[in-house]
């Protein structure tokens, strides 16, 4: 397949978590077009297993392919750490995931503490930020904890008080005692609850979101490959950014606004079966 | 379709919740076979719409008829409430949600203080709840609740202890300042959940529990059509019970022995697109 300058940047998630990914590129890379595919229809991946989630990741892949993308971004942790060699062996563009740019950040931010992570389950389980950080400093100490409740309190908006501070301590009070010093927020959900994560785990402690590292992966990525979009060629309002979800749109435009920091004026339902 | 008293009874739900009903089942009717389906490849319906919550049903119901089911039993709330009239203008055999005999139980024991439901925000959303109330006492006075993190809490094994106290307290304490009496567990998640539920609500208010009376009106119909399994048909071990997961059933089988209150030997994954 061509690659063309012109097209579009895919993204897709399991559902709205990916809407911070889509808001740190749209921040780095102000001249590009995106399609957003959230498929809100068999959200979360995160408690599925490696197999369903590699199923469904190429499914939404193909569906961007079709709508000619210039390279995929997978905004989704768990979907990253299944399926990426996967996605890149099976599509024509590059793809890049959200772990090796969060492993390379911590590496960057580590002061030799240790680097903690956290995430799913299916994104801990797959061992790929912990096999992401060793690759780039063999020596590092990881330690790695799932965190299921994190993602129903981030889209119930329960990110603030006593629940979600409780919750925070119950699962991170490790993190503190062994001497971590920088921590992966391993889930685009997670950055909701950076105030209680923050607040249990110290100041001491550096929180990594893997958006911004993954948006400058991409500018890096396009630049090297000369794909980066001309801006003469930018309609005068600004480039198009499209969103589709595979259940009804409303809950997604309501509650994604506040993922991606600006208002969605509308998502497309798209009948996708897989 | 010819429906023959030796088929089992078919039970789906979107992943392991519908168990606890299958236990009441398999206690009121030891004779009965049984097949169960959790669609755990596109957990949970709770959150998602009543479009995609009824065609995942279908789809749940169509391969349980496949396998000569005389009797469908939709144990989760939401796609009892989201897809019933669906299910039973598709299925050329009976079908039955855990609503109505939830919602038949609730009047048969209210003082007249007012019948609290809490469910999933699919279930609530539906209003078939305070339909099935409404239809049985056109003046029953009816408050009802979505409790999104109930289910996450559940499933995690948060059932005690300050953090699912908290929650319940957060969407709880209106019960009982409204003077609610009877308080409907509307999702098969929550009855796990009981002991802090009660300590919240306080013990004034009566917590009903729909997959007893479910289990009890199957029991009714199957007499009524002359479906009951005929005793002498069954082998020495007892009836067979099979588990069907569309996901990988490690997990399944796992969590799943919680709600069933037994062993589950196995469950067969099945690759099922839609």
């Amino acid at each position: 397949m061509r690659q063309d300058s012109h097209g579009p940047i895919g993204v897709f998630d399991s559902g709205i978590g990916g809407l911070t990914v889509l808001k740190a590129l749209m921040a780095r890379l102000p001249h590009e077009r995106t399609l957003y595919l959230g498929d809100t229809a068999r959200v979360p991946y995160g408690t599925k297993s490696g197999e369903v989630v590699t199923r469904y990741s190429l499914k939404n892949a193909e569906f961007l392919l079709e709508r000619g993308i210039k390279l995929l971004v997978v905004a989704c942790n768990t979907a990253s750490a299944a399926a990426l060699p996967a996605l890149q062996a099976a599509l024509p563009v590059p793809v890049l995931g959200v772990i090796e740019p969060g492993a390379r950040t911590a590496l960057q931010r580590t002061r030799g503490g240790g680097v903690g992570v956290i995430g799913t389950p299916g994104t801990v389980r797959s061992g790929a930020y912990q096999r992401a950080l060793e690759a780039g400093d063999p020596k590092v100490a990881v330690k790695a904890m799932a965190c299921p409740l994190f993602v129903p309190l981030a889209e119930e908006g329960w990110t603030t008080g006593d629940v979600p501070l409780l919750v925070a301590r119950e699962y991170l009070a490790g993190f503190a005692r062994d001497g971590v010093d920088t921590l992966v927020l391993g889930c685009t959900h997670y950055p909701l609850l950076k105030g209680v994560i923050a607040e249990v785990v110290g100041p001491h402690v550096s929180l990594v979101d893997s958006a911004e590292a993954t948006a400058e992966a991409v500018a890096v990525l396009l630049g090297e490959k000369g794909l980066l979009a001309p801006p003469a060629s930018q309609p005068a309002g600004g480039p198009e950014h499209a969103f589709f979800v595979t259940d009804v749109p409303e809950r997604f435009v309501e509650v994604g606004a506040r993922f991606l920091g600006r208002p969605i004026p509308s998502a497309e339902q798209v009948d996708l079966r897989f």
